[in-house]
């Protein structure tokens, strides 16, 4: 069986995860041991970082190069479309999304870690790059009603719970995350897939959690 | 004939530029009309970034999504390995280097831009964050004699110039990279392959071009 090393509060990680549930794999899923970057997991993992995958000999990390290895031996569904130009686009719009538009919700928590209270001037300002940084979609997915055309593809996995965790923290942090036609109408769209679904869930109350162990914040 | 939109002084318009050269494909090298994120620009490559492709009906950015792309497209000589635990191997090398070793390198430009002089203390922290991010590739690559097994992959056309460019600024600024003896022996086998050399001449001196327009410094 797959053994899947992922934390509940990661997006990198969820987006592993939704690809292993819609391709209908058997995996288990594991915290690194002893945390990751430790002797013990990089025993298992040699790059020591997570999301890992332990499927048989190959010990995989980098959540896109585990997507893409999903892909190829599990191609059914499949999640990168036919014409290279499409794939392209997925492809795109994941680096997209590791460079600019996670690290736009990621900002927040260097503040939250700090302790600042819910209407600190600093998330006014992180609720406004977030919103920037989402904005930049906006003229390049399609929203038929999917990122890339009319079926899920790896776009989709990747900013599911990104999506919800930016609305969550904007929503804890006195504001709101700001989304054009063409997101909103993905965004409902996205919320009625249950395997998207499931790690949106999974990742909405880690993050509750976390986020309580520093601040009280109404959820 | 492709159009590749490029600045000689980016190490992921390198990227993009070897394995063009690699495939042997006819293309012209052009700056973004306006610079790039300029609406002239966005019309041709909505994404507005560099390195950006137009070959045909296709307009293709993200260097990641070019170079799975030309794979595609233009399959030989072929830098992805046949099996997918190689791929995957591969892919999460190029991971590293987007959000790892670029970034460290990358972290030079600000003091430059702001004029700090070559044996300012920031650059002596730097030339070390540096070292200890490559170190991490020690571990990870095979250097039999290329990253990932014996022939060239995507992931040596990907660091080629990044280490070329951090050698640079190291010995500019009053230090040295620390290389491990695989990445020296790796360092060596890139060398000599021309199309690489041909990328790390341009970007070496349009490094040294880009410095001395705020600070002078012994090339």
């Amino acid at each position: 069986m797959i053994q899947f090393f992922a934390y509940p509060e990661s997006v990198f990680c969820a987006k592993v995860r939704i690809a292993l549930d819609m391709k209908d794999l058997d995996y288990a899923e594991l915290p690194p041991p002893d945390g990751y970057g430790s002797a013990a997991y990089k025993k298992i993992v040699p790059a020591g970082s997570i999301p890992g995958l332990k499927d048989g000999e190959a010990a995989l990390s980098d959540s896109n190069a585990i997507l893409e290895y999903l892909e190829e031996t599990a191609p059914s569904p499949a999640l990168l479309p036919e014409h290279p130009i499409e794939r392209a686009k997925v492809r795109a719009l994941i680096g997209l999304h590791d460079t600019r538009i996670e690290p736009s919700v990621r900002a927040f928590y260097a503040p939250i870690k700090a302790g600042k209270p819910p209407r600190d001037e600093v998330y006014k300002q992180l609720i406004n790059d977030m919103s920037v940084a989402f904005e930049r979609l906006e003229d390049m997915i399609d929203a038929e009603p999917y990122a890339v055309g009319h079926h899920v593809t790896l776009v989709d996995v990747a900013y599911a719970t990104t999506f919800s965790q930016a609305q969550q923290l904007a929503g804890m942090f006195g504001g709101e995350l700001m989304l054009k036609p063409k997101c909103q109408h993905w965004w409902q769209a996205m919320q009625s897939l249950s395997h998207a679904a499931t790690s949106i869930d999974i990742n909405r109350k880690a993050m509750q959690d976390w986020v309580a162990k520093f601040i009280q914040v109404d959820a």
